[in-house]
């Protein structure tokens, strides 16, 4: 057993109580009131994380699957550019070679900024689709929705964004910025356990949404279900979790949106002071349409360490952080700091960190705990 | 809100106290040993539910997920014969129709036998995968596993078994019956909440498994994730659902399979005495291969009354039952008695039915609580 170890993941965050018991609730009928009532008070509250007008759908599965709906209903059978900077870029880009008639990668190095450049040319080759991972969790990279929905919009192509670690946490406008397909997991910035997506569709991505996607990621049936009263989803909803994630959205109605943002700003920005302190480098190369991620931080790892040790010597005060993946393995790691993350835990990871990060040999410029301190304080 | 609806349906289904409260647990990582434990314990216990040797793969999503995956991971791009006599028979024919070559609709009228013999012809023509409900609950008709395996089997296609509404219930030999493809949902006789799908699928099955199926069902990635140590999902697992399904599956360890099953056809037993003291029709047609479903019972509703009226009696002792779906609203109602429903619940079921029969007008022969009684005591 691995109990109660302290998650401080890129997602499974921790979750709040009130929405841990609110799955002990006895089996309800998932096409009656109360059911009905939870996904409206779901939608209600995702509708202004996500910053647009249309309901979000919620589908019973995790983000990839939120992820794939977006891609098969939109782009299956057309021409798809995938802009890719880390490892969820990739996955899209995965996903998008099973459905599209050309799926065309866009790659940056990881963590390096996103080309627009190459965007706009694989645009002016007829590109009528563009997936974009808005905060790419692999690399700690936050990249540009709206510089992206500009260009989308000039080549009138469809913009699906990947907002699945940004949506709650961070500044997010689908509307305002054009996009039309933006997807959310329920285990992410929301603090809700993991087994939900949200997907918020455009007017003029159902202008274009294809015949035959999956059967159980067909969002004109989640649409439709969506518009009974009460509303219903078209199979059997995970029942608990959406009474969770309800109760989720709910905290964070409490909270208020914006509020919940400078929060998320406010803790990214400890640990950057953390990470200045300590003299080490932050992973991502950024620019001016790129910043580092407000809800995971991913840091070079010290000199002479490897990723089992380091991250061993964290665990031993009971706290997860998240090392690299793939090819990242050994070169960095990543404190995740969103959801209802606020400061002790965060304190008591940036203490456990700078403890790890002495015990490499490191010699610290100054205390990352204090530097941290002043910004939380 | 409809506080404590005791649900007789055929799923979702009342959840034992143990399993609601197993949800609470805090967030866990789900690439480590407690998770992997937990979906050790479920594949142990299934695997017997089953009757496979083969380890069943667990899918966050619902039972129709299970068989979306099932038909596009052996069926795409093939020739199959759908066998239909009831809503989710027609089900799997709508996804064929998505996947398949031809997607050849074998028809009965709901709740009447399956047409063994147009199904020989369609196998003589060529179709090489064969979908078949085993328990279809729109009807109440258990249908025959074991002789579809034996016409599978000579014709060499394959065998795709929905036991969403049988497998924990009902008596289920997988290899025995030469079911290639066999799939449960968590919210039915299991009593764990809606949100999973556990998928078993035989060797012959991985040999004949079709290239980008969807990604998110893509059940060769489940299996290589399943054969890890610590066992893992290929993407964020509704972790929640997991930690409830797996001790829904500790306590059908506890009453014992066999046991269990018995319970299953004693309930059955004692709602069909009622259903006959009560002089009403069953509505499915049975014969020497198809029986009355021992996990719902389908019963033609009392002259002179509506679903709406008939139902809502019911309703008024806190108590759900189903009616009839599409066509057969107004024209039967179902009592779900699967998963943890045991006597008091099936007493004060019937109990409320007999108030409602006896309101139409209907003149009941005998007490079919009385009847019911006799066998259950």
């Amino acid at each position: 057993m691995e109990d109660e170890l302290l998650l401080m993941l890129p997602g499974p965050v921790p979750l709040p109580e009130r929405v841990r018991s609110a799955m002990a609730r006895q089996a309800i009928n998932h096409r009656g009131a109360e059911f009905g009532n939870a996904y409206a008070d779901i939608v209600r509250v995702l509708k202004d994380l996500f910053g647009t007008k249309n309901n979000p759908l919620v589908i019973s599965g995790s983000g990839t699957s939120g992820m794939e709906a977006a891609v098969s209903n939109f782009g299956k059978g057309r021409k798809i550019a995938h802009l890719i900077n880390g490892k969820f870029g990739e996955r899209m880009y995965t996903i998008g070679q099973r459905y599209a008639s050309e799926a065309l990668p866009v790659v940056s190095d990881w963590g390096t900024p996103l080309n627009l450049e190459a965007l706009k040319s694989a645009l002016e080759g007829g590109c009528e689709v563009v997936t974009m991972v808005h905060n790419e969790t692999s690399a700690g990279i936050l990249n540009p929705g709206e510089e992206v929905g500009k260009i989308c919009r000039k080549y009138d192509a469809l913009f699906i964004m990947d907002g699945v670690t940004s949506i709650g946490g961070d500044n997010v406008q689908a509307d305002k910025w054009g996009v039309d397909v933006a997807v959310v997991g329920s285990q992410k910035c929301l603090a809700a356990p993991a087994g939900l997506a949200a997907v918020s569709v455009s007017g003029r991505a159902w202008e274009r949404a294809v015949n035959n996607p999956p059967y159980y990621l067909d969002l004109m049936a989640y649409k439709k279900n969506a518009a009974k009263d009460p509303m219903e989803t078209p199979y059997t909803p995970a029942v608990p979790l959406f009474l969770a994630l309800r109760e989720a959205c709910l905290i964070i109605e409490e909270e208020g949106i914006e509020k919940r943002i400078l929060r998320h700003h406010k803790m990214a920005k400890a640990v950057r002071s953390a990470v200045g302190a300590w003299g080490l480098d932050m992973f991502p190369k950024i620019d001016a349409f790129h910043q580092y991620s407000n809800t995971v931080t991913a840091v070079c790892i010290p000199p002479n360490s490897n990723d089992k040790d380091f991250r061993g010597t964290v665990k031993n005060f009971s706290i997860q952080i998240a090392g690299g993946q793939d090819h990242l393995k050994d070169k960095i790691f990543r404190i995740g700091h969103m959801g209802a993350v606020s400061a002790p835990e965060l304190l008591a990871t940036l203490a456990a960190t700078e403890f790890a990060i002495r015990k490499t040999g490191h010699k610290v410029t100054d205390s990352g705990v204090m530097a941290a301190a002043e910004v939380l304080g």
